[in-house]
């Protein structure tokens, strides 16, 4: 039995829970947001009730003295003292091609992890912070990265390879990476044991929909293609992210005056389902517009559901034959009525849902395809933690 | 019946055809090629024979006397006199948001055409010069423009809309296009002749491969989707373009030293199937380059393939049921191997080739699915001309 640390480091927040394992039971979890913005704020639940708590946090360390104080909190606290860690699990953006699984944290690792920030310059330099507090607080204690890219370095070249010229890969590793690869796949082999199968000879199309989306295909367990690319811009309609488009918009864009920075801003920030909405990021907003008769937010929910079956229907294409489709991520897990839309039109290729038992499984996990549909079609509860603190308990303890 | 005159002009070069209809019967045709660029030529062929001659050729003035004069020469002429000529038909590349079929050309169709300039720089700019030099030739004639855009206004919002903001659209009416329709139109068209069946309840897929490429979906005889968009930059690899890619690609290079101007050399003239391969952009010299052991050519032969197989399953999702795929262009028309490896893999939604048909089929039109194969697979043979030919002499004559 370990009780085992999983962090989530970002640039102004610092996401944590503590796992017991192998029993995969969660302890408590909390939250430090606005880090080096003035007053920020810790907040935590564990099975003895809430902490919270605001504070000036300068710095990323100031956010690990927090969070080691509200852990060993005598009245709310999750552990009794922090000797009763064994180890830490930290979700690392970009690997590159240097990892394709999780990994014990050395110097030699750290240095890797760095390199990678040239990929990743928004999320790998706090991700390596994050590592240091902890190494910090913790010591010599076992410390695992789990990649966000990891999962995704079974793609082929076929998949990941961009119609650009090769130098560009050789010189600067462009081509396509994918993200959320340690929710991809948890659920991946969730719906297995939901459906009662073996990875082999099962083809997964998994979709993990929240306000960055992505869709991979797995067969035999393992990633084939994935919808977000070098970077978490390409792919699906997001809630601020356009997905795929034209790249002779940017060009068009460029001669009328954009440059990098504001078209960087355009298509991450102002774009996707916000953009194309005028009314908001957040699907339940936008639905609500809908259904009072907003044209552009239609559209915007017409957009997003086709731009989903697109990839359905691209990897199925690709795959010996389809054996589920699985929906995970805020909408994925929560909006009954964007899986039904989604759904709506794949009957022609044997992907069909039983309304009902949508609407029945609503929030929870569940098969919500109807008994005849040739391909299963599953709602999963993503839980990227908990696979972090897997990896972590599996790496530290079991090899 | 009447002599139509087809007249497709680009920057600096002229393609012009004569057919006769109603009987879609071509009576010859020429290319005039280096206009403004020191010495040029002109070559045509007639039922007569060949004709070519070397000249120093300026502007599009002197290419259109050059073409009346090959037109009407005494031995090889393809007509006794101009007069002979009933109309004319040119491509024009771009309808904008206007056309949605062709039309019969005045004043106004001219400012329209010269208005959607904006959206093609490069091609409508010249299409509008030819058409100028063909009144000059003709007189009061009936021309028409046949628009590569057209056919694809049928598309719903769900297809043309990019996840950006709404003003990029209502500004500068940045959305997806498509080109190739009138190629798409004709040989969508001619499947059905070959299947024996109506446009009505009937979907298929045409895959449109030349030095350009791009894949549309058609139903019942209607553009629902295709894979360029504001551009032909947008959707299959191809002889030098990109097609897709992660736009924050584009971003990361624009840190990097490259500006607008590099960047669209590199994915318009440097990329695709030449940047790739690292060989040619001619699929023969990369096949070859494959088969003596090149592993970047035999990658890009791999990736070619997969991007078509990803949008036949992206269409084949959102159509009802597909009822054929169907192959043309240069590459799509003459290759026997690369239909054969765009097909591997494909079964699993119900599109199954039979080897020896593809392999007899040759580059002939035809019929090349296995006979149990649940979606039909065919070879046609595409023609512009004969469809801008078409086109005009049902507008001048039939209406």
């Amino acid at each position: 039995m370990a009780k085992i640390l999983v962090i989530n480091c970002g640039s102004s927040s610092l996401k944590y829970e503590v796992y017991e394992m192998p029993e995969k039971k969660s302890l408590g979890k909390g939250l430090v947001e606005r880090i080096g913005e003035g007053v920020g704020i810790i907040s935590q639940e564990s099975l003895k009730g809430k902490h919270s708590e605001e504070a000036p946090i300068p710095d990323h360390r100031k956010a690990m003295e927090l969070v080691r104080k509200a852990l060993t909190d005598g009245k709310a606290g999750i552990i009794g003292s922090m000797d009763e860690i064994a180890a830490a699990g930290h979700r690392v953006v970009h690997g590159g091609e240097f990892y394709a699984e999780s990994v014990i944290i050395d110097g030699k690792v750290l240095e890797t992890v760095d390199k990678c920030s040239e990929l990743a310059p928004l999320h790998n330099p706090p991700n390596i912070t994050g590592i240091k507090e902890t190494i910090n607080l913790l010591g010599k204690k076992p410390q695992v990265a789990v990649f966000d890219t990891a999962f995704h370095q079974t793609l082929p070249p076929a998949a990941y390879l961009y119609g650009i010229p090769r130098e560009l890969y050789d010189k600067y590793r462009i081509r396509r990476y994918g993200f959320h690869g340690t929710s991809h796949r948890y659920v991946a082999a969730e719906v297995l044991n939901m459906l009662k199968r073996s990875e082999e000879n099962t083809s997964v199309i998994s979709c993990h929909l929240g306000n960055g989306a992505s869709v991979t295909a797995v067969r035999n367990g393992k990633s084939v293609d994935t919808s977000m690319g070098f970077t978490p811009l390409e792919g699906l309609v997001m809630g601020t992210r356009s997905g795929d488009i034209d790249p002779a918009v940017l060009l068009y864009l460029l001669k009328r005056g954009y440059n990098e920075a504001k078209l960087d801003k355009l298509l991450n920030k102002q774009s996707g389902m916000l953009g194309l909405s005028g009314v908001s990021n957040d699907m339940r907003d936008i639905e609500k517009a809908a259904a009072e008769g907003n044209k552009n937010a239609q559209e915007a929910l017409d957009v997003y559901a086709y731009r989903i079956r697109k990839y359905i229907g691209a990897y199925a294409a690709n795959l010996p034959k389809t054996d589920a489709i699985l929906f995970t991520g805020g909408i994925g897990q929560n909006s009954v009525s964007t899986r039904a839309k989604i759904c709506e039109g794949l009957e022609g290729i044997g992907i069909i849902l039983d309304p009902k038992k949508n609407e029945a499984t609503g929030r929870k996990a569940g098969i919500i395809s109807a008994d005849y549909s040739p391909v299963a079609i599953a709602v999963v509860i993503t839980n990227e933690e908990l696979q972090i603190a897997i990896d972590t308990y599996d790496l530290a303890f079991k090899k």
